[in-house]
C-alpha cells in the first residue's frame, strides 16, 4: 500500500497509526501542502477534494477520507481491533473520533486557515482561530471521556478515539493551547505513545519531515 | 427514542432520515440554535460539544455525533441497510458521507459562521463563506460519484452517502449556490425524495419549523 500524505497532516497521521496497529507495511508519497501539491491535477484525479491522505492499494484502488480509511482497515484487518465489540461503546468511540475529525480538525486545517487569511486577517489572528477551535473542541473531548476508565480514551485498549486524539494534540501544541486543561486526554496520549506503532507514526519521524 | 435537534440542522436531518429508514418511531425536542439553547448547561450535560443532534434512548442513554449515530443505527437495526456489503464500496460510501460531514457541513455550521462574523465581517461576507464551502465541497462530491450507477449516490439503494447529501443540498440552496453544477447529486436527491422516509424528514415538515 502507498499512503499519499504529509508528515504534518493530522489526517495522514491517523492513517499511519492505524496501518502500524494492523501491522501493514506501506510506502509514502509526500505532498507539500503549503506549496499546493494536493491541488495538482494528477492528485485531484485520485482525490477530488484535494485533501490528504489518500490510501492507494496494491491494485491501484484509492481510498479517501481518513476516518473512512480507518473503518475499512478495521473491516478488512479486524485484529487488533480499534473498536470495542459493544454497539453503544462503539458509538461512543466513534462520536469522540468524529468530534475531532468533523468539528476540530476540519475547522483548523490549512484550507480553512487560508480562507480566514484571505478575509484580510493577520497570521496572529489566523493562529488565534486555530487555537480557539482546538481549545473549545478539546475541552468538550475531555468531558466526553471524563467518566471512562483509562489509560486510553475508552479503557485498556487503544481505539479509533485515541487514533484521532494523538494527532490533534500535536496540533493543539503547535497552535499554543494551554495543554494543562486536559489531564485525561494527556494521560491517554501518554499511554498511546508508549506503543511502538503510535511512536513510529509521529510526524517528526516521517521521511518528509522538515 | 427522543431526538434532541432542530428542524434546520443538517446533522439532525440526517438522523431523522435514518430513523425513518429503519422504521423507528421517535419524538423530538427542539433547540433554537440562534438563541443558543444548545449552549445551556442542561444540554451541555448531554452533549459537551453543545451541538445538535443528541439521540436519547428509552433507557436514558445519550448518543452524539450524527455519523456515529448512523453507524449505531446500522449496527443495531441492520435492515434496511444504509451501507453496501462489500468493504471497498462501504469505504467509498463512508468517504462521501464524511466529505460532507467533516469538510462541508462543519465548516459552514452556525458556530463557524458566528466566528467569521466575530472577526468583523458582514452578513454578506459570512454568506459568501458558507456558499464557497458548499460550492467547493459539492463540486468534489459530484466528482466522487461521477462514475457510479444511479439513481442514488452509490447504485440502486440509498446509503449513508445519500443521507448526508440530501440535507447538505438544502443548505447549498439556502446559501445561494448554483445548483446546476451538480446534475448527478440532484438526480440522487430526486431519487431520495421519492421515498416517504426521506420526504417526511424534511425540515419544513418538522414540528419546530418556523
Amino acid at each position: 500500500m502507498r499512503l499519499h500524505g504529509f508528515f504534518r497532516s493530522g489526517a495522514s497521521y491517523r492513517v499511519r497509526i492505524a496501518l502500524g496497529m494492523k501491522g501493514i507495511a506501506f510506502e509514502q508519497t509526500s505532498y507539500m501542502l503549503r506549496r499546493g501539491d494536493q491541488r495538482q491535477p494528477a492528485y485531484l484525479d485520485m482525490n477530488p477534494q484535494g485533501l490528504v491522505p489518500t490510501l492507494e492499494l496494491d491494485d491501484g484502488t484509492r481510498l479517501t477520507q481518513s476516518v473512512a480509511i480507518l473503518e475499512w482497515l478495521e473491516e478488512t484487518h479486524p485484529q487488533p481491533s480499534m473498536l470495542p465489540s459493544d454497539p453503544l461503546q462503539r458509538a461512543r468511540v466513534r462520536a469522540f473520533a468524529l468530534a475531532i475529525a468533523c468539528d476540530i480538525h476540519s475547522v483548523q486545517n490549512l484550507g480553512v486557515l487560508n480562507a480566514v487569511k484571505a478575509l484580510g486577517h493577520t497570521e496572529a489572528q489566523v493562529n488565534d482561530w486555530a487555537k480557539r477551535v482546538n481549545s473549545d473542541g478539546l475541552d468538550a473531548c475531555e468531558k466526553m471521556i471524563a467518566g471512562n476508565f483509562g489509560p486510553f480514551c475508552f479503557g485498556t485498549q487503544p481505539t479509533m478515539a485515541d487514533i484521532c486524539l494523538v494527532p490533534q494534540l500535536v496540533n493543539a501544541r503547535r497552535f499554543g493551547c494551554d495543554m494543562t486543561r486536559w489531564p485525561r486526554l494527556l494521560a491517554a496520549e501518554a499511554a498511546c505513545m508508549a506503543l511502538p506503532y503510535f511512536a513510529a507514526a509521529a510526524p517528526e519521524l516521517q521521511p518528509d519531515a522538515e
